[in-house]
Formats: structure tokens, C-alpha cells, sequence
């Protein structure tokens, strides 16, 4: 033991040389769910794992062999730190799907669409600046966003999503407090983990406010082209170029195992993430990427989206009926694409004391309180669809249904207060009202 | 044009709401050269990429094909932010050739280990903090340490390696004029670009002066595997557990095309660089982690380092061959091991001022200010011999040698100084005098 160990933290002794702002870095509730929802008797609707036994693997190993025969040692080299410009080509292909237009000189290809959301943050935050967002918010952006010491504040939503006028007053609030707002951001197709999407006419009053504040807006659209009856609104970025860097990503409509995402960025900003991508990892994987052009090429990706939009739409059905079934006295959204409902408990009950009972009843779920900065949530329960089977997830939601009632009794027994059928059932989404921290 | 456009740089017009930290991210001098070097015609000897073209690419091929059959569904799915168990316990293999005792839960496998250069220095480095490192240095780690807004202090090297009185009193000038060191950053296997190797005796001082003065130490080691005739001493991992953070990587022993490399931490700051790879990348490439699992279990992968060594002996002895023959006055270091040669320059030449001469030459290189934090370098230039053919080599070395007498040439001319047979030739590797900045 040295003079280093004593002056630290026991179990640390380099605990008094981080950087302050790992302080920010603690494991988040879905990750330490990972290995609980491991065990194969636990049912999880937990995840956001996409299910990939639906892929053509057969393709994707075609795509492989393919690759390595004709451009092996491409395939296997440093490349650039844009990414290959035939696949920022094809990339833009995808985005046309959801009315987009951009110049593929525009388009970053990054190490999943996380990466993106990393460099994008390491770009434009500052200690004590704030990022706006959904709230409840993507947990991983969320961590991002405090590791570089940002304050996250969560706007409402219902369920067209952000609600503007809440957006307005929120700005005008931390603007009167002094407060530096660096971006917007928002996942508004099918949204994680509200499960609810941005109208168009919202999506539009929503960028005319970002311009009128000089905000720039960080569009998150992993979901979008899964979408169940009626496509998305096409994205922000389709009506404004200027003032939205969209992230894009292979992961939900192909496979997350390659992590290839992508940021399309207005071209000033598009510049400076290249250097912090070239920083940060040199390159992106080339041979990721040029077997996902690869795929893109020869196999019909579309269809296959098709195909996952079947299966997950299956999954939310098996979902909403099962919850229909099992806990008629409670509220949930109703996604039309994505992953996930929200699902809002009577108010006695906590969802993150709740957990460790769930998991003894073998199902898993991510607790509201994973997807809020400023400790909201508690009344809240983030429910997956994408990979757990039909039957997994009816037999899921019914071990979820005796939890509630259990935690319940126990409620009732020593406080002679909550009952599952005091709660109104209701397709309205609702949140708990969220304030400035 | 709205008021952001006026208000800010008139190209960019979110120039003023980038973070503080993004002021240190340009473009670096090697990264510039990537589009010089890729015309056919021009002899590179700047960029740093391995010779894939080595490698047994059907023996990959079944890697890759065997992996999609028997662990597809896993090999396409997310993975933890740790990296593969199977991996890790194999990367001990590898480690263990250089000395290394470590338990694979010490492990932490990311994307290419540049990227574990990024989340250390994401975890360590505040604004103002000092990371002590040789100079010259690898010109991407110091992109890095800018971009977190921390200062290089380079330390001079001989033929030995890094100084290690230079060292102590560095870090003595440093302490008494109250800065923060953080860590050092050494390579020290055939150094990246002085192409030097630390002696054992060296290191072993090395890490007690760090111990004394309780400094982290950062041991990049990439090319530590690739020696010509005698193996680099043992890694600096190998005597001290606690104060080591050591980086590996795959892109060098294999390909970089798959962007796996690795940390092997002290415990508590593993843990740390756990969850900044989740919050950085969720995590590193499944694909990629299974494919090399599966090629260093089946292939014989230490005779595929042999059969690199060869290749990148040959090339070095035919630079230093051409060196001796086109550039007998000037002096440059004899790298027992790795990509590198540093060449220093007779002194009226500028390495940085001369390059877009000899790129009309039609040979490329790096000049040696960019290894330098502190506008040092002028008088050198890092010559790679990993890449070209010795046929190129040779070929680019006899242009070098037109370019460098065309410059004095043209110094003569106009101001009757420098000549090239002025300059003593020797094997003594020296590099200007570096001063704190």
C-alpha cells in the first residue's frame, strides 16, 4: 500500500484522479438489468435487444463472402474517418423513406448511432449547459449528456408526443434563469420509452420554436421505419436542414452486432465530427460497413423491414392483449411502431422498489425511473416487445399482473390504502408533471 | 439567414455554441495526407496501415463463415459493454507473450484501442490537467488529450527510449509550478514515430518515478509483438499492476479492419471504462469480437505474427538499405521492431515546409511536427515502411533524397547556407531539446 491508496477511496486508489465529469458516470437501471434478464426462466421485457433470428442470415453470410473475396484487404484496412462513401450513398436512400434530401458528403457513418450521440455531445457541451428532452428520455443519452456535465430538462409529452407550448414555457424559464440550452433532444417516431410518436404539425411548430432560439435539434430515429399501420410523419430533418443533426442507425432494421449508425449534420458541424470520430476511433469498422453495403445491395432490405414490422407488430398485439387481459384497471400507450409501451401504475406503487419482487416472479422490466434525470418515473414501467416470443410475453405480463396485485395486498395490509380497481382505465397518456431541477 | 448566421462564423453558423473542448479538435497533419497518399502514383511512406494483404484471408473467410452458422443470432445482437468473456480470456494469451500476468474481468475490450485511449482520457483528464508523454508522440493519442482540453508535456528519448532524469525533472518543474499530471503516455515497443524501444532497466525506473510520484501510467503497446530479431523487453505491465493502464490491440497482430482492441485496467478504473464504453458505443462490435475468437482459436496466429515480421523486417532493412545508399549524411533511428523510421533533417530544412515539394515528387511522408504538441518536429520526418513493397520503398527513398537536395539546392541559391555533406552521419538518435510550453 502506498501514499496513493490512503489518500483515495479504499477499494480506489485512484479514486482522487478522475476528471469531474466521471462523477457523472454510474451504471444505468437497464444495464444492470442485462444480467438478471440473462437467465433463460426469467421472461424480459426489459431489453431493447431487436430480434435477429428474423434476419436472411444466409444473405448476410452472402454479403460476407462476397466482400472478403472481392475487397478482402479494403475490408479488412483502416478507412476513413467519414465512413465508405458508397454506403453514405445507400444511407441516403433509406433516409428518402422518411422525406428526407441531403448530400452524402453530409452523412458520418459512426460506431452504432450511440457513437453518434457521444461525439455530437462531446461537440457541443459545456458544464452546466443544458439539453432539453423528452420526459421520460432515452436512458443512454441521458448518461451521455451528464457525462459531459449537461443538465437535462424533461418537457411533457402526451400522446402526439413534446408538447409544445410546454417546450415554450420551459425555454422561456431556463432562459430567464441564465441557463445555456446547447440542444433539443428528441426520438420522435415511436418514441423509447414512451412508445408514442410526434404529430407532423407538432414536429413543424416544434422547429419553427428550436429557430426562434437559435436551438439546435438533435433528431434520434432508430424506430422510424418500423412502423405498424401508418407510417411515421416524415422526419424533422425533412423540413430543416440548417438546425438538425439526424442520427440514423443499422441496428433495428439490419443488425446491431456490426454498430454502424450514422449523423447527417448541417456541413459546418458535419466537419468537426469527422475529427472527433477520427479522435475517438480513427475509422469505423470498414468491414461493417461493406458488407452492410453489401447487403443493401444485393438483398431486398426493404422487405425484410416489412417483415421485422410484422413480427414486432405481433409482439405489441400479444402485448396489449395480454395487458387488456391481465390488468384492465391500469393505462398504457398504444405504439404504432418501436419497441416499447409505457405502462403507468396506480399511484401507491414504486416500480423501482417493485423490481426485485418481479424478478423473483421471473419477469423483468425496465423501471420508469431509468428514463428521467430529475427523478420522475416512480409510477412508470418501460415494457419491450421486440424480442420475447408472443407466448413469452402474455406469460410475462401475467407474472407482471400477480406482482402488482402482491405489492398491492401488502399495501393494503399495512396501510389500508391502493387497490388496482380504484384506477380508471384510459388510452390517454399521461406523465407525471415534471420541473426544472 | 437568420440571426444565428450573423451572429456566429459566417460559414458555420453554430459556431459559437460549441463546447469550449471542440476548439482543440482540427485536423491533424497525417489525417490530411490519407487523400495524398491514396493517388497511385505517389509513393506513400506516411500513413501507419498494416499489410493485410499478408494475412490468410480463407482462413478468416472460415472464421467468419463459422461464426454466422453456430452463433449467429449472438454474433448480430447487441453485447456487453465489456466485450465477449472468450475473447477476453484469449487476449490473456496474447499478453501473456509479452510478460503479462491479468484476469480477464480485468479486461475491457473496445473499439480499436484508440478508442480505449478516448474513454481513459474521457475518465481522467480535466481542462488545464498535464499528460506527460515522449516527444515526439503518436499524433492521434494527443488529438485526444487536446480535445479534453488537457497540456502535453513532451520529454526528449535517446536511443534508449524516454529519458528517465529528463523525466523526474520534468515532473518536478511541473509539481512546483502547481499543474495536475494525470498520466503518462509512453510507447514503449518500437515507439510510434521514433521507432525506439525502452530499455528493461528503464522501465523498471520508469515506473518507480511514476510510483514516487503518484502518476498513472498509460502503456500503448500495438506494435510490441512485431520485433525483427530480438523481442522488446517485457511490457511495463508485466512489474506493476496497480499503476497500469495497458492498451492493446488486434489491427496490427490482425487487421484493423475490425476495430478491436483493448484495456487491461486496475480493477475499480475498469469498472469506470466499463460504463464509458456503454455510454460511448453500448458495445464494441459482436461481429467482429466472435470472428477474432474464432481465428486465433483455429488459426495458428502466432505464425501469423512471424510471417508479419518477416514482411516488415524485409521492408525495414530495404529503408535503411536505400537511406544508406540515396541519404548517407543524415541520420535516422534503426527500429528493431514495428512501423517507423524518424529521420532528422539537416538544419536549415523545414520537414512541414518541404512536403507539398515532395509530394510533387510524387513521395509522401509525415512530417515531424506532427507528433509534437509544442511546435517541435521541423527538423524531422517519420518514414513508414509498413505498407509499400521494397521496391517502393527504395523508389520513394531516391526521391526523398531529390527533394532534399533540391530544397538545400535552393537554400544555397538564395542564402549561401546548408549543405547536405555537412551534416555528420551517426547512429545516435537525437531529437531537438523540448521545453515545458
Amino acid at each position: 500500500m502506498n501514499d496513493r491508496a490512503q489518500s483515495g477511496n479504499n477499494l480506489d486508489p485512484w479514486f482522487h484522479h478522475y476528471a469531474e465529469r466521471a462523477a457523472g458516470l454510474r451504471a444505468s437501471e437497464v444495464r444492470a438489468l442485462f444480467a438478471v434478464a440473462s437467465r433463460p426462466e426469467v421472461v424480459s421485457l426489459a431489453g431493447g435487444m431487436p430480434f435477429v433470428s428474423a434476419l436472411p442470415r444466409d444473405l448476410i453470410q452472402g454479403a460476407m463472402d462476397d466482400v472478403m473475396r472481392t475487397e478482402g484487404p479494403v475490408a479488412l484496412q483502416y478507412g476513413s474517418g467519414q465512413g465508405v462513401p458508397k454506403l453514405r450513398e445507400q444511407i441516403l436512400e433509406v433516409m428518402a423513406l422518411e422525406g428526407i434530401r441531403a448530400n452524402a458528403d453530409d452523412v458520418v457513418v459512426t460506431t452504432g448511432s450511440q457513437h453518434a450521440l457521444e461525439l455530437v455531445s462531446k461537440l457541443f457541451l459545456d458544464p452546466g449547459d443544458i439539453v432539453i428532452s423528452e420526459g421520460p428520455s432515452y436512458v443512454t443519452a441521458m448518461v451521455i449528456f451528464r457525462s459531459y456535465q449537461a443538465d437535462i430538462d424533461h418537457v411533457p409529452m402526451d400522446e402526439h408526443g413534446l408538447i409544445p407550448e410546454a417546450l415554450r414555457e420551459h425555454i422561456a424559464r431556463l432562459k430567464a434563469a441564465g441557463r445555456t440550452i446547447k440542444f433539443l433532444y428528441t426520438i420522435p417516431s415511436f418514441h423509447n420509452p414512451a412508445g408514442v410518436t410526434l404529430s407532423w404539425e407538432r414536429r413543424v411548430e416544434i422547429l419553427q420554436i428550436a429557430r426562434d432560439n437559435d436551438i439546435l435539434v438533435l433528431e434520434d430515429n432508430p424506430y422510424g421505419l418500423l412502423y405498424f399501420d401508418q407510417p411515421a410523419p416524415d422526419a424533422m430533418r425533412s423540413v430543416e436542414e440548417d438546425g438538425v443533426i439526424y442520427l440514423g442507425t443499422f441496428s433495428k432494421t439490419l443488425a446491431p452486432g456490426f454498430r454502424t449508425g450514422w449523423a447527417l449534420a448541417p456541413h459546418a458541424i458535419r466537419e468537426k465530427l469527422v475529427l472527433a470520430n477520427e479522435a475517438a476511433v480513427l475509422s469505423p469498422s470498414s468491414f461493417s460497413q461493406l458488407v452492410i453495403s453489401k447487403y443493401l445491395e444485393t438483398a431486398d432490405w426493404k422487405g425484410q423491414i416489412d417483415t421485422f414490422r410484422g413480427v414486432y407488430r405481433e409482439r405489441k398485439e400479444a402485448m396489449l392483449s395480454a395487458l387488456g387481459e391481465y390488468l384492465p384497471e391500469l393505462t398504457w400507450t398504444n405504439p404504432n411502431g418501436g419497441f416499447y409501451v409505457w405502462l403507468t401504475l396506480p399511484e401507491p406503487l414504486d416500480s423501482k422498489a417493485m423490481l426485485p419482487r418481479a424478478v423473483k416472479e421471473l419477469v423483468a422490466y425496465t423501471p420508469g425511473t431509468a428514463f428521467y434525470g430529475d427523478g420522475g418515473g416512480h409510477q412508470n414501467i418501460r415494457l419491450s416487445f421486440c424480442y420475447p416470443t408472443p407466448e413469452q410475453i402474455r406469460l410475462g405480463i401475467r407474472r407482471l399482473s400477480n406482482v402488482l396485485r402482491g405489492e398491492l395486498e401488502l399495501l393494503d395490509t399495512f396501510a389500508g390504502t391502493g387497490s388496482l380497481t380504484s384506477v380508471r382505465n384510459s388510452t390517454r397518456f399521461s406523465l407525471p408533471p415534471t420541473d426544472l431541477n
